[in-house]
């Protein structure tokens, strides 16, 4: 993969240099899924974004026409230093028992993912070595930081057709939330919601610490990747490596709510081009989305109210993607069908 | 089937009565999936709309866990008098030719019914004899209307467990723009799209002849079901009927465009309670189907911009309704999977 494989890289310098090396869409690709579309028994536009998505997973999995036969979703799942604040309404120890029931194949996502057909896999990462709270201290050496996204980068295999990159972690949106302060500025407020359910007083102290964190760190925070460093998670680090890593193996990418586009805007802070291959599966109900995706110029596919995490909405969004390549490849085109074209001239 | 079987009807008197039959949703079965939603492992809420759609169908289904193993689409296409002003985009021709296309399973409907497992079924109805055109004379008699509504009654069996109710018919975004006059008053132009994609010239025709048709039989209109004779067109009728008979074999219906709810519009008119075992599966971009939808107090499921017709949002909103489903009876109860509540009381 590229000039280093990830299990090769040791700091974040060798994760920046992968930036210049992301490949473009397959225009060719992309313009022979524009030109069937034409063609197919509907006017023009008809199948609204269903035909976009066609044409977007042509370009970004180098093939026409798209394929949806097998999806994977990869969750990754960590524990946050800043979670001793009680930033959640859950005790930190969910993150594991979670992943257990992933596992078990009993949460939602596991449902999802039998619908979809997707292969699951849980990458669970060190959930008793959480990182540093990093309202006291930077969450992630270098190290830790470049190995969080080489492991991320690990989990993805060319072959498949789509990767939901999910998350399980007890305070991550707080992490995430500094995230964006830091990346977007805006009030703290802004990108502070309540995750799995706060009070107005935990909300309050939620903006509190992600205020006081991104100004702790400000200097340190040079670019993308530092911030990502300062105030991320293992999790999050991982997500941004699995895009990176699906970039290179032309596989589209689904991410689900405001965690996992959180750490697809760490990247395109970096680059704006390096999450072409993205599409933001659904709008979370977590307040700050709304504003994240607007940032990073990504229209959410579904509006569900959802704000589980797991991937749950990401791999909801996939049968769309399925539902496009369905329409794509097994539609008649008007002369196959012997359907007469527009009277009024388009 | 009540009092009478769709095959006795002869009147629109008949279908009035039904209006007064038609069951309630079941209570226990709701309260059911209301007390099993909040056990399982997932902060309340969290699953947003896929939780109210677990309970709505348990409510109109009848039983509780609900289930969406057998989805059944069901196409009306017919033809529209009104269609000889040029209308549409396309000839009236095409509404033959895409039922050809159905049966032939080269459509978009039949790649994603494909998709959820739907059995798909065409209904043509008298493609050679459309009705009449209604902006010089009602489009259907008593007697026509009637037993196109109990023709639609007739496509419903029990045992399903949704139904996906869609339409074909050039010609027939103007019928239900009509309908929506009729019913909702406001200016023509409002309720007025462009369908297909016709010019701005027709789109002004249309709403000239919209204003003129409702103008020319508003005395006539006396309640919702003689609008729908006067302007509506068979595969309208035939869904209104169908909506009532899926009610009546306590199967959920998920409407589809402009055209398959302006159908559904007719019976909220004349009974506020009579679609609340109906969704509207997508939000068409045809530019009426959001103000219709909000006049009848819906919010669609999906928002993809399309505008094809055949039932192809309705039968992609299905794939929700599935994951609702499943994770309403995959997921484990917190207890069962060992998982903590919440650290900070609710």
């Amino acid at each position: 993969m590229a000039t280093s494989t990830p299990g090769d890289i040791t700091g974040l310098a060798e994760i920046r240099a992968l930036l210049a090396e992301l490949p473009g869409p397959d225009e060719e690709a992309a313009s022979a899924a524009a030109a069937r579309q034409a063609e197919l028994t509907k006017p023009a536009g008809a199948l609204g974004r269903l035909e976009r998505l066609a044409e977007w997973l042509a370009a970004w999995q180098g093939r026409h026409p798209p394929q949806l036969e097998r999806p994977h979703a990869a969750v990754f799942a960590a524990n946050h230093g800043v979670a001793v604040h009680g930033v959640s309404a859950y005790p930190t120890e969910v993150t594991a028992q979670m992943v257990q029931a992933f596992i078990d194949g009993k949460a939602a996502i596991n449902q999802i993912c039998g619908l979809i057909g997707a292969e699951l896999r849980v990458y669970e990462m060190a959930l008793d070595e959480p990182t540093r709270d990093f309202s006291e201290h930077e969450a992630m050496d270098d190290e830790d930081c470049a190995r969080a996204m080489a492991y991320g980068m690990m989990a993805i295999e060319e072959g498949f057709d789509v990767y939901v990159l999910g998350e399980m972690g007890i305070g991550n949106t707080t992490s995430a939330a500094a995230i964006c302060q830091a990346l977007f500025d805006g009030r703290p407020e802004d990108w502070c919601g309540r995750g799995t359910g706060v009070s107005d007083n935990i909300l309050g102290l939620k903006a509190e610490i992600v205020g006081r964190s991104v100004a702790l760190h400000r200097d340190a925070m040079i670019d993308p990747f530092e911030v990502l460093r300062c105030v991320g998670g293992l999790e999050i680090a991982a997500i941004a490596g699995a895009i990176l890593a699906a970039r290179l193996a032309r596989v589209p990418v689904v991410l689900d709510g405001f965690t996992s586009t959180a750490a697809a805007a760490v990247l395109y802070a970096a680059d704006k081009r390096a999450i072409d291959h993205c599409v933001v599966g659904h709008l979370s109900a977590e307040q700050a989305h709304s504003r994240l995706v607007d940032r990073i110029g990504k229209k959410p596919l579904l509006d569900l109210e959802m704000r589980l995490g797991e991937g749950s909405g990401a791999a909801t969004a996939v049968m769309l993607l399925k539902a496009a390549c369905a329409c794509h490849s097994g539609m008649a085109t008007f002369s196959e069908a012997g359907v007469s074209g527009r009277a009024e001239p388009a």
